[in-house]
């Protein structure tokens, strides 16, 4: 738990950690705007996306002038280099977002009710997976990172019902097909919305502890 | 055009460009396993994606080992935490080649025939922005990068192709769903292997002109 030395890298840690929280409330939008159906909503995420886009680039470059200003080597390295992949992760949970948004609309136009049991679980876990992401971050947490890790496969399992549920209803009428078909690819985004969570906490992880766990690695 | 002066950095991109020739490879195999209808051929992309993994993992460490050991500025600076990114981007492009090939094994198990002109064309067209893009990686060339960047839009105009086109055969009979929703996924895996060859080539103007042209910057 001990914190980085560096003030001008606690800097760069506390405005990725804010553009993390635009991520996360771009996301609790979309739900917002599916469940009270209402278009406004949307509008809101497409205005997020494009600031979490111009801090995309600003704070990566904020972490090549880090690096070129203080060569830094060991756990600050380590943490630099993480900043660089989450800011990564965070600008694709951005594009996540702005595609749910897409679908929303259009489902909303045409009168969609995208609001179903197995999707609205998902968008729980999910949200509390980039919330304990972020708070594994700010905390220089390992444990709770690791914790998320673990709840990345019931994302997969709740995306795979609601395709498998979805390619049944398609089939018995197509009046289902576009609803079908929203669901569908907005399922596929908050899972992927999900993998970036989990690696955020993979980052931290390797940031931490500096190992890395990637591809099935283990702490 | 100049060249990198640290063996140690050559090294490592030479790694990069053989792990991108691998994520090609993978490309080209999704696309040969759909056309020739060859399960086995699914079976190599996963191999290959395996490969890219460990590749990815092991090549972030020595892009912090680099870094640790160098501390490098400027030129040198940019291109290795470019490196950093495009390994991410190659280990996504084996993501959405594995995602293609789970597609197509499950199509081509329900006889579904998947080899549709429009789809064709995203594979043609994103074979060549990998192509080309890795090219511009080797030989440090903005040019053949700017037009990579300019092949984007065709592929998202295809992919919305593919849907709207899928979407309506889906509604017409529902026969035609399973076979309309493997192509939509393929459509949008296609997309999204694209998306990430755009992130080379931005990589690539970056390290080379020093300039970030995401998100709609200009040269």
């Amino acid at each position: 738990m001990e914190r980085s030395h560096s003030a001008q890298l606690e800097n760069l840690r506390s405005k990725i950690a804010n553009m993390g929280s635009y991520a996360q409330k771009a996301l609790g939008l979309v739900l917002q705007a599916l469940v009270e159906k209402r278009l406004d909503l949307f509008d809101e995420v497409f205005e997020i996306e494009k600031k979490i886009n111009e801090w995309h680039k600003q704070l990566d470059e904020e972490a090549v002038e880090y690096l070129a200003a203080n060569g830094p080597v060991a756990r600050d390295l380590r943490a630099v280099v993480s900043l660089v992949k989450i800011n990564t992760d965070l600008e694709r949970m951005g594009d996540q977002c702005v595609n749910m948004a897409y679908i929303g609309k259009d489902s909303l136009k045409k009168n969609l009710d995208l609001n179903i049991p197995a999707v609205r679980t998902m968008f729980s876990i999910v949200q509390e997976m980039i919330e304990k992401s972020l708070e594994s971050f700010i905390k220089h947490d390992s444990q709770i990172a690791q914790k998320v890790l673990m709840m990345d496969d019931e994302v997969d399992d709740l995306k795979k019902k609601v395709q498998s549920d979805m390619i049944l209803e398609m089939k018995k009428s197509s009046e289902f097909v576009d609803r079908g078909l929203s669901l569908i690819l907005i399922a596929r985004n908050l899972e992927r919305f999900g993998d970036h969570a989990t690696n955020i906490c993979e980052d931290v992880i390797y940031t931490e502890a500096g190992q890395d766990v990637r591809h099935g690695g283990f702490v």
